[in-house]
């Protein structure tokens, strides 16, 4: 909603005001207006606002962005004056000037769109240094080094960002730092800080003749050129081919844009009195309520976040400016009793005077975002309501993530194997090869392994193989580097700046400094996000502390302090969902997995993964090969005990909560063997000639199976095989019944398009359930239902209603067919249609398409109640446990979603999320 | 409409009047009451108020058959005493009563459903008789022969129909008949006319002996006991396997019942002065306005239809009796007038007195239906618009359907290959396999062989294997026998009364008599439907006189009646239809053909199956095994000109009229070999090694292909074909358009499911559509639209409209995708889903699934007319063809159909039939 109302809003924004100012303890802006300031904008308007010390700027808004895009490029008109003036404004705040060679304005411009993304967009700094104002600095400052140094990184990102002076290929390393080892080789010295004046302005000459030759354009000296020329790259940013990846993991739409920040520059690294650093307002990794950050002494920001150096703990700023550190403290205090949340800042020294560059919400690791939405709630910061919407909960699944077996790693550590000790950026234990770029970790998890993506660093063209790896490492960066913020909110296990580490992408090795190890792209490494060690070989995981108090009942709940917040959590959620939660399981383990989640019955249980099982292919492949019905029968008696017994166990732990049991649905084909050998193999069981086992195979081969003799269409062919299956659930229900345990089975009929397919299915169910009570002399509530997955079924769900007692979407088959796409054959161009297109927002299998299938299911919702008042509703396609799908079901007034066992955490909190955003 | 109101009517049938009586110059019932007196019943009472000589009767009323099925075969309650009060007026009337030893009430007891369905229900006659009454019968009549012969026959059909005494399996005569034949032979004689009085009562008394011993029951004396078994049999008959077969294939829903019909005997067999026959008020088969019967004297009526005696014609009654033929011609013409239509009659003549026993409307073939209604029209006895309604545009393809070369037919006579002529009962020439037995004839049809079903007779057990044979012959049975009446409804070429024939079922022979050839089952034979010519082996056939005059244009329409009837009544349809009719063709002959039957454009032009033409193949394969987008395009610029060569072929024979091109729409894989000797070939042939090939072909698998990698979804994701087909297409026109010719293209994206694939291809269209006009300097009319056959397209159809300027419903894939049925892999569970379980009426993929797929092309048209006022819409699907479909198409307010070229005829009357049913 909120989407298309901003979209819907923007072809007006042709004229009207573009810019917004900030600075001098006053804004424009504030912080309620992302959408239009991007999220930086509007911070920082609103820390003016609150009298912080931000130094003055303005931001140019989204609308801007959006025109721009929508008018091949072009401004609107009433940029350029107001652009003027938001800068005069600027200078007049400053006391400085544009241009002057007296005392020059510098500027940062930034890009800012509504959604944070780190890293994705381009900044330049020091913006309006030339050969004249670079004078003026000099003579203010008198620090010609400093100068000079401000200068040449602003030429260098300047002809990197703007002028895209860049590597020509992946072998080829940054040129400007090739000119910059050059210089430094030419001086014989080693680091950055070691070159003078005299070469940095020698620099600052030579890049810039680098980027004649290169590509073909003179830098520009003219500040205002400058200047426009950086909006340009901020705005043209917005479509590089990293941002939009960024935005498409992320479901971000690009119709939002971004925004423009220009702000008066000041230096954090004008000398030993001045610094740079980030700091979140709590602990973003475990929660913990303390001040955590780094910084750097005589450093811009960029050098922090980059991970080029590495920074100091925050703690330690108050031995090296213990005023400065004071201010700060304070200034997280008012953050976050203004805010109410946790925020992330950046913040600039400049000879020993702390302006705020910028904050913004901290991302944390769901297990932090627990704690903290707990711990606020209990400082009276926020109330139960807003806690819960403040979790994600796809994230929640990282508080039930494996952890290492702690007697595997104890035997690590002994084994010697321990290599390294990084920063714990993402928690969670991984195992999995080891792949140096990020192409390789994409073609490795596509073959199926399990990945960890060793880097030196990372950075965003990286983010592709990130998502597909199971872990993270480098051996560089802090808490707030690229790696970590970005690992941390894919939900990764991330360990970070691991120093000791010697990544060498040339040879394709991983080294330990001072150990002879040695290891090589694919071999298997095991990282701990908790605690931030790195092994070598693969470690045995463990479950969760969650899962070992709720499932595996090998921890006291008491002394397990994630799962209490874990527990805190699911209450608030209890509290305000309307939906109820089941779980697709089909066997009694997976279902007190299920119930040990909070699941409030079975939503689908596949009786099919059944024959599956132990002594129960052969009886079922006999069923397949009878060639009568009589041989069919025996083969189906054979089995009738089997199943029954399944369904024993199921009925046995769910102790009377329902039960929804689906009667056979895929193909028959499915369970006999396709190949030569196993045809061969099966024929000498069973003691036939392999001919006829080929024959039958050949005979069921189907061109498009999802399609075909499947569902209930087996059932009307077959009607002994729903007989069997009815017979050995109510046989079960009976048996379990008169052990005193309460019943609630609920037989559901697949693959229905026609209201006389479930007349007839459900005839035989009712026939057997009658028989059975009366032979068992057991009475027992259940109820006959039908799955909607047919566009048919939905169409004609009304009449469908007069015999169903409840309706069950089964979204994946029903978003096969609404779509028209097979979920198997798919990827070739369902990934383009996602990622390229955009014809789809997400995966639709993964996320329910609601304008097409969500349209489908409201037919059926509303014609099956218009037949039945309260007809029971529930989903059991995997979409069950997606948020946004959960939300789409509580919306269109489902009664229950159900989901797979892990997933039921998610759902419940997703469930109440859903009933609060009403 | 009708079906669901009779149904609906039915449950309060409980009490209310279950009786209407006839005779005596007025009657209860009337011609319109058909739904509930069935067509014999209600017409027998319209011939009584006619005053047409009626014996007296009553009809039970098709509720009561509704009751009895719905109630566990019970009666209401008020039947017996409407049953008896109806037989005392029948009594009244005739002046005879039954039961009574002086002048006993005989009566017949005959089904009769609301349509005809001959030979389908059972019959009683004589009914009354026992061992007392017989005695009255022969007092009064004085004929003792007759009085047992009659007594015989009834007690032979009661056994058969009331008592069930069947043979028990296929090898086993009919008891009766043995024991007749056994008399026979006893007494030394032949026929069953010679057998005299005393022999006859044997009969009688032996008979009921084997009923005793072989059933286990008495024969009941009573006749009120005798008159519940009737009427129990026919309402039971109405489920026997016949009858439901039988409406299976005639679409007869179950729920209409039949009616009872009981009335008092005339007999036909009571000596030289009585007889009995049936007659059509015109000649059936070629429409000829005569007087068309045949009749036997001294017979019963069941002598002549089941034939068994091979009867006269009718005109020889004049020599027989003058005054009955007067008389009749007399009826002749009073029903003519009072039905305003050709009526099949049967009438008996006792002792010199005409009575009639049944009226209804004559069936006939399609070359007489069209004859009769243009003739009508111009006797203005109808109206053009009655005459429309009248032809079943289903039948109209017989007028289309292939007759004999006459130089091959003249070359088979030549060579003393004519064996036989018999009665020309279905016109239409047939060749194909001999079959003696209906399950033979089926197994034939199911291997894929054409099949002419021979028989000594035709009987109602045989009609599926009628339906599967192309041509039907008989030796025995005239024009109203069992194979005409049901071969000519099928449109079936059919021979009858071929008496020279002897069929040899022990042997499995058929020679001729005088003349030593030989056939036997499996060889070729031909017979002509037109002359009732039979031949031995296989002729040639040739189009029919309409396809001669207007596709081959090899006669002149002035001198072809058939073709002159044709062009009449599609004239009249022309002059009625709203719908537009298109045709699904591919090539130019086809175009050229379909335009000879009146097609006003091209719907369909599917551009993959001209990529199997000559010389296209190979660069098609070339395109798929593309690795780069630079090798696809070159193979594609392959492609461009023999494309642009096919289109041009079109546009020229369309001359302007709206050609819709389709683009590529199947999955590339398709167009690959996919066993390994094809896989060889072709990769020796375009010299790479065979393992590209087949790893192509592997890679290009898809498991459900009709939901995979096809229709836009191709052109998304290699643009450069749609490119290619778009700019064939355009290049094309505009060079026909040069040449003088106008054209009008409208290129049509298939499988949309999202505006935003349209929006895709549509601007790769209209951009090559713009290059292609401005480089040729030519402007010329075209159209972009889509198919709706995705469920989500007709669902999103608002927001394609957008796009799209034309719809046109793919009801083949919107059916498959709908119902989540695979059309190629249905047969498994269609067929008892149509057959047995009766979910869906008919084939869905025959005739549309209006109430779920129309459903959705209902949703779809509203949509996209609400975006679009109107939005051309049209049909492409194979339903296209099919008349309840194109009804359907005309109420849902479609612009267009589009069906194959031979289909276009048939088209253009349902379209008409549609207009005039509003």
């Amino acid at each position: 909603m909120a989407r298309s109302k901003a979209r819907a809003k923007r072809p007006a924004a042709r004229t009207g005001r573009f810019t917004y100012g900030f600075g001098g303890n006053r804004a424009d802006g504030k912080a309620d207006m992302k959408n239009l300031l991007g999220g930086k904008g509007a911070n920082l308007a609103e820390m003016a606002r609150m009298k912080l010390p931000v130094p003055p700027g303005f931001t140019i808004s989204t609308d801007v962005c959006t025109h721009y895009y929508a008018h091949g490029r072009k401004y609107p008109s009433a940029l350029k004056p107001q652009v003027k003036a938001a800068l005069a404004q600027v200078e007049k705040l400053t006391g400085r000037k544009f241009g002057d060679p007296q005392k020059p304005l510098l500027v940062s411009v930034r890009s800012g769109a509504r959604a944070s993304m780190p890293g994705m967009m381009d900044t330049i700094l020091n913006l309006g240094l030339n050969d004249l104002t670079v004078q003026g600095i000099i003579r203010e400052t008198g620090n010609e080094r400093f100068a000079y140094d401000s200068y040449r990184r602003f030429v260098q990102m300047y002809g990197d960002v703007v002028l895209d002076l860049k590597p020509q290929n992946k072998t080829e390393r940054d040129p400007f730092e090739i000119a910059l080892e050059e210089k430094k080789r030419q001086r014989g010295v080693t680091l950055d800080t070691e070159l003078d004046a005299d070469a940095l302005r020698e620099l600052v000459h030579e890049f810039k003749l680098l980027i004649k030759m290169r590509k073909g354009v003179v830098f520009p000296e003219e500040p205002e050129e400058q200047l426009w020329g950086a909006i340009g790259a901020v705005f043209g940013s917005w479509m590089n081919e990293r941002a939009v990846v960024y935005r498409k993991l992320n479901d971000i739409p690009d119709s939002w844009g971004t925004a423009v920040n220009v702000q008066s520059m000041v230096f954090g690294n004008m000398g030993a009195d001045s610094g740079t650093g980030v700091a979140f307002t709590r602990n973003p990794s475990d929660g913990t309520n303390e001040f955590y950050g780094e910084f750097l002494m005589n450093a811009q920001g960029e050098d922090v976040v980059a991970g080029i150096r590495t920074p100091l703990p925050i703690a330690e700023l108050k031995g090296e400016n213990p005023r400065v550190f004071q201010q700060l403290m304070k200034v997280r205090a008012t953050l976050e009793r203004h805010y109410r949340e946790v925020m992330d800042i950046e913040f600039t020294i400049q000879q020993g005077t702390l302006y705020m560059l910028q904050c913004r919400v901290g991302k944390r690791t769901a297990t932090a975002a627990v704690k903290i939405a707990v711990d606020m709630v209990k400082e009276k910061l926020i109330k139960p309501r807003e806690a819960l919407k403040r979790i994600d909960p796809e994230r929640l699944n990282e508080l039930l993530r494996p952890i290492f077996d702690g007697d595997a790693k104890a035997e690590a550590i002994e084994g010697g194997r321990l290599l390294a000790k990084g920063l714990n950026a993402g928690p969670g234990a991984a195992t999995g090869k080891i792949a140096f770029h990020a192409e390789d970790a994409e073609a490795m998890a596509a073959r199926g392994d399990s990945v960890i993506l060793v880097r030196v660093e990372t950075s965003p063209e990286d983010i592709r193989g990130m998502a597909a790896s199971q872990g993270i490492l480098t051996a560089r960066g802090g808490m707030t580097s690229h790696a970590a913020l970005v690992g941390r909110q894919m939900g990764k296990v991330c360990v970070v700046g691991c120093e000791t580490l010697l990544v060498d992408y040339a040879r394709g090795e991983l080294r330990v400094n001072g150990r002879d190890t040695v290891l090589r792209s694919g071999d298997p490494i095991s990282i701990d996000g908790f605690t931030g060690e790195v092994f070598a070989g693969a470690i045995t995981t463990k479950p969760s502390e969650v899962v070992q108090v709720l499932v595996d009942r090998t921890l006291d709940g008491a002394k397990a302090p994630v799962y209490k917040l874990y527990a805190q959590v699911m209450k608030w959620a209890d509290a305000e969902r309307r939906l109820h939660i089941r779980t697709n399981a089909d066997l009694p383990e997976q279902c007190a997995a299920a119930l040990a989640f909070g699941a409030e019955g079975v939503g689908l249980c596949r009786t099919e993964h059944m024959f599956f099982g132990e002594g129960k292919i052969g009886p079922m492949r006999e069923m397949i090969l009878a060639e009568t019905t009589d041989q069919r029968r025996a083969a189906l008696a054979k089995l009738l005990p089997l199943q029954r017994a399944d369904f024993e166990g199921i009925f046995r732990v769910m102790k009377g909560k329902p039960v929804t049991i689906r009667t056979i649905d895929p193909p028959l084909h499915e369970f006999l063997p396709h190949d030569q050998e196993g045809q061969r193999a099966l024929a000498a069981e069973m003691g036939i000639p392999a001919e006829k086992v080929h024959n039958r195979v050949e005979a069921l081969h189907e061109f498009n199976p999802m399609l075909g003799f499947r569902g209930c269409r087996l059932g009307l062919v077959f009607p002994e095989i729903t007989e069997m299956q009815a017979r050995a659930i109510f046989e079960a229900a009976a048996n379990v019944r008169k052990a005193g345990i309460p019943v609630e089975p609920e037989v559901m009929i697949p693959l229905v398009g026609h209201p006389k397919e479930l007349e007839n299915q459900a005839a035989i169910v009712r026939r057997v359930a009658a028989e059975v009570m009366a032979a068992a002399k057991v009475k027992f509530k259940y109820l006959v239902g039908t799955m909607i997955e047919v566009p048919r079924g939905a169409l004609v769900a009304d009449e469908i209603a007069r015999t169903a007692e409840f309706f069950s979407f089964g979204t994946n088959d029903l978003t096969q067919m609404t779509l028209g796409v097979s979920r198997d054959d798919a990827a070739r161009f369902l990934t383009p249609y996602v990622d390229q297109f955009e014809i789809y927002p997400r995966n639709p299998f993964e996320s329910l398409d609601t304008v097409g299938v969500g349209q489908m299911m409201q037919i059926a919702a509303q014609k099956g109640r218009a037949t039945t008042r309260g007809l029971k509703l529930g989903i059991c396609g995997e979409h069950g446990g997606d948020p946004l799908s959960v939300q789409f079901c509580h919306q269109i007034g489902l009664d229950y979603v159900s989901c797979s066992p892990y997933r039921v955490p998610i759902a419940r909190l997703a469930a109440a999320q859903a009933a609060l955003a009403r």
